[in-house]
């Protein structure tokens, strides 16, 4: 921050405010994911989780259907929310889908995101210790996601390398959004269901700074009772809009207990046309109303 | 195919040759995963499957630590194998963590595989429709699999996309080959454990053509009882080298269904010196004997 011809006070304001950023770049640094998501329900006073689930099929209509038109769609969906939500979901899956062009994009669509804001990468990732660990160095490290989601089927030494990466944070699917969830998970198992068996067996890996749990929106009276069972740890809570799930309901569950209530296709395709982001944001916000703390 | 000087007989020759060549062509195209597996597994005569999960800090000591030696290395083990597996199997977590250059990695190395050779991309995948959906466009169209592991605990909508892929195959994990199978797939639900309502229940979504299991060469008791309850589907067998899975107990438990056996480490990794690939091209013939149908 070079400041030519200025008296001795000005730059000693200059260094002093050099400083100033250091220190608080440092202290961002230094924290973890946990207080970070602290901090952005706080700021935000909302627990509305942004889901940036872009496909080029469902662009805009005025718009071409192109891999440059995805990453300025959420370009512009970032720009026009930014201000809003206390973190953003991003699914792997949408980007994978386009290969090396759509890592590019999620890449460049993550280094527009406020810093201030939680980033959840959605991946349901989970495989035997090593190949776990390469998993988690992609989306921690090359991606700078602050938190993942893990599949629990392979079990502890599957979730610990996503568990062990300093600062992060994980949440491992317990009772799912989708229809799918009563094939396993309701099962049960020596007296209770296996979502059950999920959140106790794992809630031995690490404590609530590190472990949350998706449960799924769909089912309101099953997130009250995981609710009043653990109310320390984090839920990130998918289901809300296209799939059904009803944001009261929600609230009334969670019992003000910290959480992120994603919304994704509600938000940012809640209009196909030029107004896009302008509609997004409007959702967004009567969202993020619906979800004051 | 353009002969200059040739008299009309050998016009006509090459004429043939040209359309037998495309009868051949469109009969691979038609002709669907399964098949594939059957014909690749014959004509190898063996059920062994290599297991490609290479990483920069396992390169061989004489390579530099880069991503063009990885894929220099991926050539180098394809070529002195391509004539010995029915299968390769490749672990994407290894080429995620590199990045978009990772990706490119994998889709050169997939580019040299044998045509007629079964290849399987491990991703262990699962999610809701729309998004599992993504994955299978990615893993079967861009990167050009036969079949893919797929992730059981969100339940049938979430597998049902990679089984309605036209001419492709989908391994369900059902009892891994991890320590942490213990931690959930082992729940006795019912009266059995987990993994045997995974079979049962998604034996209902899709026949043994379409479908088959994931099953640890480590659990060779296991192994046997699933292979009399369900002696037509495939299963894909992990665990034998690194991980302690002998292959004389998973052949006899296997009872010579058709399966595969993988070996990831035990070939790839057999010799980090300068031998690397002459050491595992005798490593997959060792095993690939050991595997003889």
């Amino acid at each position: 921050m070079k400041q030519p011809n200025k008296n001795f006070e000005n730059r000693l304001f200059y260094v002093n405010f050099d400083f100033y950023f250091l220190a608080i770049t440092i202290g961002l640094e230094m924290s973890n994911s946990y207080n970070k998501l602290e901090r952005a329900i706080n700021s935000r006073k909302n627990m509305l989780c942004i889901g940036l689930d872009s496909t080029i099929a469902k662009l805009p209509t005025h718009m071409p259907k192109t891999a440059e038109s995805l990453l300025k769609f959420n370009f512009q969906i970032i720009e026009a929310t930014r201000d809003i939500p206390a973190a953003y979901k991003i699914n792997t899956a949408m980007y994978e889908e386009l290969g090396e062009q759509g890592w590019d994009i999620l890449k460049k669509s993550i280094s527009v995101l406020p810093d201030d804001v939680f980033l959840i990468l959605d991946a349901k990732r989970g495989d035997i210790g090593n190949t776990s660990m390469s998993y988690a160095k992609s989306l921690f490290d090359t991606y700078h996601a602050d938190a993942v989601t893990v599949a629990p089927y392979m079990g502890e030494d599957s979730v610990s390398p996503f568990l062990e990466y300093e600062n992060k944070f994980v949440f491992l699917l317990a009772l799912t959004s989708n229809k799918g969830s009563q094939d396993f998970q309701r099962l049960i198992c020596d007296g209770k269901p296996l979502y059950k068996h999920v959140i106790a067996k794992s809630s031995e890996w690490a404590s609530h700074e590190k472990l949350g749990y998706v449960v799924g929106a769909t089912h309101p009276g099953e997130l009250g009772e995981l609710r009043d069972e653990n109310p320390k740890r984090v839920f990130l809570i998918p289901g809300v809009g296209a799939q059904g799930g009803d944001v009261n309901k929600v609230m009334k569950a969670n019992k003000g207990d910290l959480s992120l209530i994603n919304v994704s296709r509600g938000i940012s395709y809640a209009s196909s046309g030029e107004d896009f982001a302008e509609i997004a944001r409007q959702k967004a916000i009567e969202y993020a109303q619906s979800m004051a703390i």
